[in-house]
């Protein structure tokens, strides 16, 4: 512990086996962590049930696989997202407990399986072609140790699909949306209900929505007030900041 | 008339007046509408009922009421849109029947008051700020002789209050939608109706609306079929277009 | 029926066999729909004729050809847009009267033939490589019940080309015009007649059109009143909104 | 009530008062929000102590002060984001108990002082330019009944700054963070704690700055996964978000 | 001639074979470019040498080969742009005096030799890789019959090659300017010249070139007052228009 | 003259009152413009008729009329584009026979009056609010020696404006046209003609014009080849561009 | 200092004052720059001359001038930029040996005149409106301790005038380029000499250089190597780095 | 030599052998560099130790290969950035000294060894995945006669990383900043230290990140002065002017 080692340092001062100035040259070589800054680190305690998690797009399986195996040996959950079969097939070799979310395109490995969510996360896509930016949300959040509800294609052009599950809504303690093309769905979610809603752009659409820019705009400027966005397509940092939301005590 | 005109020339070709080649000559001087190219206008006859109309905006006072001046002789229906109190101040001096509707920023000189409309327009927005694009849209509706309906400050975060006026939605023929920010409304609108929507993207907001921006690619990714979109704060093209819609046979 | 199940309700309380409060917790948990919320389908009765549609651009055959199958069970027309032989290949063994419109890239199954429109639509393409975009338009439009007329490669750099069918155009009830480039088409076209002008951007051209963003914009700010846009490359979208203004009683 | 109004009608029908087809028709005709569509508003609870808000940029003193008035009488708190000292005069006359925060530009009127956040949301701004931003999040957090605590002028161009406060940010909840120019702040302190980081784009800056584009894109591609963003310059938003997070239970 | 089918109109007209009502009628339904409408081409005299020109890109090599085949057949110069050594392959077999300027991305038909231009184009480069764009300039300058002199890779940066050759500039009757990145080129050349400079921004670039976004500002905004600009990579555009300047008398 | 003064030097040497080291020597170090390097201005001859210009914005009507004075004393014309009444003011107390052009927003002095244009430059506008813009072009033109032709008004929406206007079109050598919106009319006048066209974008419009944006990328993907562009609302430089062009030999 | 405050507490427990947990305890509250942290501020020395800064733009008199005093105490050079007369004279009064820069916008308190600088700084301007950037470059490396030479007005529309003073580039150390419109002189300059050259674009232009963006994007292209830039208009930013490497030792 | 053959001029004249005149049209016959204009290259000598240097990416395995032989004929060092396995295996068969920096992905052929930097660059990326840029600025610099230090994945979001490794940071005489997403990791460094800093922004990230175009903005903007910026991925610009700043006497 950092404290220890100070303290050691102290003592060894106390009885003599250190002059004072010699202390203080090791504690200025002392590497960093030990010199009392472990206070960046204060919020560990904070992280307990969060992923080690791993960017998979654009890893060769060889190097995906590696990194993978590496965490998992730091005994926690893993997840590593934007990742496809043949990657999984590479992790699955080395860690044969990986399990693979195709719709998600996530590899999770979950050894920590406590419920750290106080209620429920709703997660909601617009269309079907939300659902994996969608599903990233919700591996994520379940790998965080939460209830999740998903509930998906009810876009706002057929706003009765919305409406026939508002009860999934207002039963959860955080809604995450996700919406390509106009990404109106937040505002409508938002109003609907007075928790905190995730917002998700993502790049499904053509022409106009310029890659997920029309929605990430119309989120930026939605008229709900209980809307914040994430990157577009980001499905895993709406998961992350809903979980956090989620186990606030 | 052209067909006259031109038809006089084929008889003072018959009755000996002017030789073959004079009639080419005279043919070819004629001013271009004369020519036979009033082809151009054959759509004429669907304008009737449509106003002449001015873009008032950085006119100065004189300028625009001479201009006004001007097109009210023509006997019809007079509009100027982007219209102040002061540039009205001016108009009504000489064209003392002149009206200035205040949230509309529009001037109005109505002497045809024939209902050229086949139903009713529904224009709607989704919040207070919109007001004066929507009713630019209203004032050139019911110029061009169309019956009426607004719907104001039923954006998309209180859906309820959208959801409780779909009566004046499904009466309509054709719908014009002002929102600014998100610009969702049409969308939502659109689900909801099976006629066609107009939607106006507006000024409204701040920041990453960019002046509207995010409004217009939002409506132009509205993931509702009826949707088409005319520029920014253009409320006159919308009734102007809504107008076209309703009154055809 | 909506009315009829409620109906029953208070036919089972005036009968006895439910107390008020019975029935008031029923008609709590009645699903949506039944809840005297089918207005919001008030308008299905508009949609008589009007397709299923399926966004076929990015589906594996075997994934479109189960929903076209799904679809077409509803005994309805379908439509299904961006779509390659291949996934037709997939499609006509399941749904063998499919047919597959190459220039269109849209399959159709068209059961119902009934002509809704009251008039011709036209759709008028600026070049030849803007065809693809206008024949999704032409068959949206037809599987829609319209008569259509088409008028290709008349772009604004030879304007005799469009004046010499100017025939055609005065004739429609309502008119698409695609293009890409500078996008000027529908300001010309919109000038020369008097019925609403629906314009749909394409990605045709290089450089500064920037993927049809050019177009957009342009057309966006058309100085002919009577023009709206819908999203770039969306010709089943400028067919769906023409035919609803065709079908207008 | 709604169930009660709803009760009555069936109790009406029990009492032969009213044939099951009159009952109907009478449901029909019901507004909306009898008609059991109060579920719209289940989460009302979740209100409570949220204030009424009015955006007051751009409405005269005398518009902004009748507003102010009217939703005073609802006798919750009242907030005016984006307010001068001329518009306070206008409605300090009005509503004498209303009060000025400068800093913020925000008239409150404060009646429900009760503390409904769970912790303490930290409002950290980069640079003392984002102040204003800054504290209208404060503003908004405080009114919506949350302990709040500021660290402002801490950017990340002087990282011992904020590292020397650190303890200010480790014991939040909740942490807004306010930054123009490059945006990077929001990354920073999310990645010195384990809770939500909400991220406020400010036009901060010049030149490249484009009016918050670069810090809103920086805040969008934060590294640090806690991090969600709202609009340019909406310390209200994120002042809002903050407190439901804060007052989840 | 139009004015002959006209003339004989009038003649019979006085020879009273037709009265001046069937005549007029006659009239109406005459094709439209013998209406007079003729002078829309009275510019074709100006377009001797020009080339029919085709767009190769995206084609396949059997379309792209029989539309040249077509061109080909009305006896003037044929140029295929953007067309790789596959269509050029296919082209060669229908039309065998076709040929291939590698370099240009050209396959060229020339029968029209005649020198058109009344001086030299010069057509320069920034850089290595703006070749193929410059020599798309050269191809179609010469095969609009014009003496072309080029002058490569004298960017910017190296300021002394460029000065070194000033006699090519100097002595060239109008100067294309094909530059990318930074697109600086074209002013320098036009402050050293007193001739119409053309610029061609370019896609040579990467990052915050933006494909030619960078470049075409750049020319946009030359501080010399003898430039204009066309497309990205529109070499041939360049060439065209430098041939009609080159060529006017 | 340069050659005149390295004469000297060369005759200085050979009367041994330089040594050939000190001539070197010297010749290091004699101004630029006499090392030979005149060759940068071998143009100069082309330059004759061109005026001096100012660009007037933003420069004091004090420091304007000094730096117009300075200009005027080198005899030939002067121009300041951008200039206003109050700056006209200034500039006629000192250089009395200044004359302002009030729509253009120019101040000229106009001594050379010869004729340097072969033919007649044709001015052309979209909308009477780019005349500003047109008739900076205008100016411009007539101070460099160009027979000028002005037609205004002549938007793409009513393309008979246009038609009937040919002569003025296929009269002219070059032809600049002015537009703002979506830009098109350069793309329809060039395709009536066949010489150069110089496109100005104009910052008309509003919303989706983005300052001239919009009319700007729609002249950068004209389709019709003829046209090139200048910088938005640069009537200066289209005017300049369209005088080098009309000069040609 | 640092060292000395922790070594007295290695001494207290020496001498027993303290026990070892006692000290961890202290040493934990200790402020953060004691901790052995002021590592942070190592590079203090190298601060050496550098001035205090103040961004003048926005603030009232009273405020810059405050702020003014108050940093005038601390004893070294102060310097406020973007500032106006006004400003200054507010800042005179309360220190009167304060100067002000009026092309510079800048107010300078200069008391340490020591020449940090190795060598000299050219700062070179594309225009004469670009000279109010340069200058704010030149007083910042002036009161940075550096020689400066300038050289205005040498855009590469005029190339020779560049190469006319080659000779203060090449005896530059390292050279600061401002340029707005298509912002190209940093390249030709890069490429003349062989030091850093710190390129900064400048608002200067109008249209298509939206505010400095096209030289922005024109110089991060630039295709010299020895190129790097600051934000549009900071001159600030360009004379402080380049004060920065004048003072390498 | 330049002044050589000059002075042999002079020489020739003193000597009779050529008139003053027959000099003077020899001097103006003379190739340009040889016109005393050599000054251009006056800083060549400040190149000594630059490598030559080829842009790999594109160019086919044979053409690289061919360009990277002549320039090793040169006898410096030659250096081709994005270059491949492929391109270097062909490079190593006609030049087998040549080596190839995977990371870097740079064909190096070191033949001057020299140290010509004073002192140390540092190099430092964010994320791993800003290792390819990072590592082609290495390259650079380190062919270009400097000692290198890297510092990898210290991005913001642990900022413990990053301070831990403060002492690489202070050590340097000029710095090198690697980072994609919101790119503000400079800012984080430029405060840290008292050197230039050089930051590159990278197209690590997705969604908002568009290219590099947030994190080039954030860098652009950063509110630490000792910042300047080269363009997306151009790790060799940094590397670049970094060494030039290093081997400033």
């Amino acid at each position: 512990m950092n404290a220890e080692s100070i303290r050691k340092l102290f003592e060894a001062v106390r009885g003599g086996k250190l002059s004072p100035d010699e202390a203080v040259e090791r504690l200025r070589h002392l590497p960093f962590e030990d010199l009392g800054f472990a206070k960046v680190d204060h919020h560990r305690a904070l992280r307990v049930g969060m992923p080690e998690v791993i960017f998979g797009q654009g890893k060769t399986p060889a190097n995906l696989s590696q990194i993978f195996l590496r965490l998992s040996k730091q005994g926690g959950n893993v997840l590593a997202t934007r990742a496809d079969e043949k990657q999984f097939g590479a992790v699955k070799k080395r860690v044969p407990k990986a399990q693979y979310r195709a719709l998600a395109r996530a590899i999770v490995l979950q050894r920590d399986g406590k419920k750290y969510g106080k209620g429920t996360i709703a997660v909601v896509s617009a269309g079907t072609s939300d659902i994996p930016v969608a599903e990233e949300a919700v591996a994520t959040a379940e790998i965080m140790g939460n209830d999740v509800q998903h509930l998906y294609d009810v876009g706002v052009a057929g706003i009765h699909r919305l409406l026939a599950n508002r009860d999934t809504l207002t039963q959860a303690r955080v809604i995450i949306v996700c919406a390509g093309m106009e990404g109106a769905l937040p505002s409508v979610v938002g109003g609907l209900v007075g928790v905190p809603v995730i917002a998700v752009p993502t790049t499904v659409g053509y022409g106009a929505a310029f890659k997920g820019l029309a929605a990430l705009l119309g989120m930026m400027n939605s008229c709900a007030s209980n809307v914040s966005v994430v990157n577009i397509d980001n499905g895993f940092g709406a998961g992350y900041v809903a979980s956090l939301i989620n186990r606030l005590p």
